[in-house]
């Protein structure tokens, strides 16, 4: 699946400050970056360089006080593995790789710690594997509303689960909460994502298993197949599309995801079919 | 200066469980491990593993249930740099190093985001620096009370903050946060430490600063210049010397840190004077 | 049903303090203190008051450094009303008493506003009356571990909901606060508590139906047919058996409960069947 | 001074629900109200209680779907007494009025138990005494910055404390907190406010000294002669001024307060006099 995608930030930086973006797609595993562009007005000198660890990218710039526009446009060629469900089994921690324990630890809104024994009780019988993860989404879309305005850039899985609403963030940070309770490395995704309405940079989360990290979105409001990756973390902290330090207002934030491909269908993979990236 | 260290934990595993330690001091930088011993009791199979991004060293087990006694011990010389503290400069934001930016990110015990506001008002307009961190250690010695009891595992430097009680990782969580507010990396250290008393795992923090991470203990219970690192993370998340999956009752913790030199002195370095094993 | 019931409390008193005792059994309803004695040594001056809203009884003595010791002893006539449950029913909020309107809001340790949505989800399709109350409790019941450990005087409903473990004044805030999420009134009682394994003070609820406040017990640990009333509050905050002023160390707690009929069964009214000492 | 004063308050009512509402001036101590007009739209028989023990005067409907206005106007004549603060003393706990006691405890949004540490770092060794308060309402105006869209109706007086952001409400809390935590009873005020730019209800707390309840406003955006109370509580989860059971959508919110008086000075009131309108 061949995407055209992008968004165009802008800001008032009140005094001299320093931000750092982080909204170019990530290269490489089943996600191309064909082509991209990045323009920054006015026209400064960037930072551009690529985490080794996360492979995610990031684009610092300090800007003087004025407008500061930044706009990036992408060709991204998806071509996503869809393993049987039935085949892709948990690791037990005995085996995990060591580079995926540190998505057992609980992290700033994933406090798997405090929802460990709810995660037990509720999901603790279920066969693991794929299925399982598949059976937290369902309870999370099943028990959460997504509804704007019922959570902010405090609230924390724990927070959701006591109340009950949240948005995309909020989904993905009980998701990864549950699985790191059942001992199941996850992490945070921000991406973009084909069909998403209203269109906005989309947050859902991978599960470590089998051998790669699957992706999964308890919100179901697109498809695994259609999302383009740019960021993985331990949860939202990790992932933000800007941090900035200094004075700055923000003013705008449009984000865009279409299909080039003439004959791409319009219905999407549920999660009883596997979808990584990776 | 040459120290004689180690610890001994053991355990009832009521079943077959997986156990993860991270009890062995960090290699490298100017901290060399002269010599080592590791027991395990009964003699399992032992899965080591360095994580290649910390250095952290992990000892994964998977033990049969019954009594589990593990038994590390360790020669170890440390070298510190000291730097003047009135050269270390703080990093500008622009500058930091990319693999330092997730020491910036809010976490599980850090949650540099709630109090940013106060750091900035308190802290925000002593000069930048090597002093700025050693003002923020001591406001945490200042207005922290030191008293077991007053804290546990699930609280975050926010709660530190209003109570005003903690022991060693709550002063470290709670000086992690307000250099990540002002935009200084900063990571957890659990370590050995020479003349703790009483001796157990301590707790401190790192700083980057110039060209390095530097050493910074806000409880000032031991000498910077005697402390071996075991584990290097986001917060407590990251560095528990032992995680357990499946069911096991801790029995017991020694831990003890000896210097070996005939003419150590009994004085310790205080903040004034910068420390670094990086 | 008759019992003989009492408590003795003693502390180090290090520097002239104010303390406030709400030990004494109420007085009225259903509940009838046949007689009582209360022992202070030293033999202090105290003030004695009974709160005119709740019936409360507060003992508050100025005490002198050294050692003190209260004790209380009493017989209890108890002589609960049981309604059958079918025919109570839930009071509308357009017809509530306006003195069981502060019972509907939130308070310290009963958040009900955090957690209505799940209330609603959860419990708004039941019919309304004592059942639902009943409900609530057999969920709670399933739901919630009893563990001495896992909560302490910080924890909230939120976090008992979120931890799904606690002890009876836990059972009782997350009792209250769905109660209050519902609309129906929910006040928190500490009691003396016939036959409860170990004996100390308990913690129950009550909710306010038809035309009086029912007890409950979610962790049906003992009889609500036994229950002795001490106080009654918004939550734990407004009941405490002793509110200390002043550096004041605990040293013991004994409390006691003892039926004093010779045929008293040692069966329990489960929450089948309605009872009231109100 | 003489004040004309009211509000409208409207709403899309989605089914028949029921609303209490708590907007009415408070009716005695030093506050009169000469004449006031309630109007319903439309015209619902409406229940009008006034809680024995607060003095809150309840307005309770039920409403049919459709369109519901509530108008309140009313004439008050405020007669505060103003005691010289250098002879308003704290009352010992152990001499308190038994009806006071219960503004001691923690509430929803008032924990002082958790900030008891601080208040007695921070305020414990100034005078107690009317100026002790005013040192409270000090330190918040001080530390705290007055910031719409910074809290809400979740947050405790221990987030502003973390924070050091919040609103009216918010600052009552923390100042609430504080005074409990020092053993001055204290409660949350919801008034109209003459002057308070931008018009709206406004929250301020009433302290516990010499024989009654003294105003504070540490938010000093209003004068506290100029103050008429609406409700008493624990803290606002007692003093809403529309309670809503049901599907209701909120619509406006209209608050007034004028002076009469031709001559009524512009200048208010500062802490360093006393104002009480008990």
């Amino acid at each position: 699946m061949r995407l055209a995608l992008g968004c165009e930030v802008s800001y008032d930086v009140l005094d001299t400050a320093t931000l750092i973006f982080n909204i170019e797609a990530m290269r490489g595993g089943r996600q191309q970056v064909l082509n991209e562009q990045l323009v920054v007005n006015p026209n400064l000198v960037a930072d551009e360089k690529t985490a080794p660890e996360s492979g995610n990218r990031y684009l610092r710039l300090t800007a003087p006080p004025g407008y500061l526009n930044v706009r990036y446009t992408a060709e991204i060629e998806l071509d996503p593995l869809h393993n049987a469900p039935a085949f892709i089994a948990e690791v037990p921690v005995a085996t995990l790789p060591i580079d995926t324990l540190p998505y057992l630890n609980a992290s700033r809104y994933c406090p798997s710690d405090q929802l460990a024994r709810f995660a037990n009780r509720q999901f603790g019988n279920i066969a693991p594997g794929f299925g399982r993860v598949v059976e937290i989404c369902n309870w999370i879309n099943g028990e959460v509303d997504y509804q704007f305005g019922t959570s902010d850039s405090a609230t924390t899985a724990a927070g959701t689960f006591s109340t009950r609403a949240g948005v995309c963030r909020d989904f993905a940070h009980l998701g990864i909460t549950f699985c790191r309770a059942l001992g199941i490395p996850a992490r945070f995704v921000s991406c973009y994502a084909w069909q998403l309405e209203p269109q906005d940079f989309h947050a859902v989360f991978e599960a470590y298993l089998g051998d790669r990290w699957y992706l999964f979105d308890p919100t179901r409001m697109a498809s695994l197949d259609g999302m383009v990756r740019i960021a993985i973390g331990r949860d939202a902290a990790d992932t933000a599309f800007a941090t900035i330090f200094g004075a700055v207002n923000p003013r705008n934030v449009w984000v865009w995801a279409n299909a080039l491909d003439q004959n791409t269908s319009a219905e999407w993979t549920t999660d009883a079919v596997s979808t990584t990236q990776d």
